[in-house]
């Protein structure tokens, strides 16, 4: 059975409906602030391209974090939703390690980074050579200069943190560095479906009750101070 | 200036927007029968989802073929006349190397193989150490059996040729095959866009007038003969 796979972690979406064997259908885009309003069109859409419904999948999917805050909160808000609503498993992905999954049997270490925006990126290390992402590293929230620390010998990086620091990565690291093709630097409903089903296979599913989003660092936003008790405004 | 790409080769479609840098927006599905219906809202939606236009566009960008002799037609007709409309360059993209550049950095050959029907594959070998699928071979239709053939040395295979022969290769090949994952074996649209750019960068653009699909053997529907002259029906 197919599962739907939501990722909203990022400066672009992706949705799409996967089975084990093939990616049914797949829409991605650069969403900016309007995450919430095209999600849900997305899933109807991507339900019509495979003829599917909600009720034939065998669980939802949706990357669990670290990324963008809003973006988080608005991807597993719908993922609960859906798998709530439909009484169905929820997985939880790992979104660099989906982004990681873009380059598999790479022959080199793979940093699948993203943006996390006051100087930092949300990066973690993998191993592509069985074709399936195996983490080398942690998922961390790090500076250019913490990162650099972090990689030994050669590496591909993928995704917006990488594009995003490209030019120190290079002038510190020089042939070291490769960068993916910009098809590499989206994450991919399709390509996050393998990291669905691994999650499945191993009995790791989550339910809408007990799936929480990883922010790795304290979020952006704060609610304003609240007055001491008795002072007047 | 971003690239309009049209993939409609084989049992799936892809439509993307492409810069240089990013891929904005991607529509992926299988499409059975149904590519002439589907193909033009995609496009639209494909716009929309990155806010541009056919008009915002630098060249329209399709696979040229081997690959389905009808999905062919329709995507190139298509092309044609978004191109011819807005007076914009076309490109045409082999789908096989379109589907090689799903595996960048690959550590090992990388054979791209489409699903021909009538018992063959439409394949071609590619590196893809740069990242850019360079191309090992020339683009071939052929049996299984010539196929291995061609096989030298450990190798990744990507494509639905090689997910309908999978059984077979393994059988002979043994570990000396590996098979990409379900979100490598779709052309995508944002992946076919560094082929664009390629040729756009070579100065190797097309006009509608000038492209034309690349076949690799005879149409399989062939009109009726025609009745000698003269003789009574």
């Amino acid at each position: 059975m197919p599962v739907l796979v939501l990722d909203t972690c990022s400066g672009t979406f992706s949705v799409g409906v996967v089975t084990r064997e093939k990616v049914l259908s797949e829409i991605s885009g650069g969403m900016g602030r309007t995450h919430a309003s095209k999600l849900l069109p997305a899933v109807k859409q991507a339900f019509d391209l495979c003829s599917m419904a909600l009720a034939d999948m065998e669980a939802i999917a949706v990357t669990r974090g670290p990324g963008s805050f809003t973006g988080l909160r608005i991807g597993i808000a719908t993922a609960k939703g859906l798998a709530l609503a439909a009484q169905k498993p929820l997985v939880g992905i790992s979104p660099l390690a989906a982004l990681a999954a873009n380059a598999p049997f790479c022959g080199r270490s793979v940093w699948a980074a993203l943006d996390a925006k006051r100087g930092q990126v949300f990066a973690a290390c993998y191993n592509l050579e069985s074709g399936f992402p195996l983490a080398l590293t942690r998922e961390m929230a790090l500076t250019p200069e913490q990162w650099l620390e972090q990689v030994v010998g050669p590496a591909v990086f993928v995704g917006e943190g990488a594009s995003r620091y490209r030019n120190f990565l290079l002038e510190r690291l020089g042939n070291k560095a490769l960068f993916a093709p910009p098809s590499c630097c989206l994450i991919k409903a399709g390509a996050a479906g393998a990291l669905a089903y691994d999650a499945l296979n191993k009995g790791l599913a989550d339910t809408a009750q007990s799936l929480f989003p990883v922010y790795l660092r304290q979020a952006d936003a704060k609610p304003p101070q609240q007055k001491a008790p008795g002072k007047p405004a």
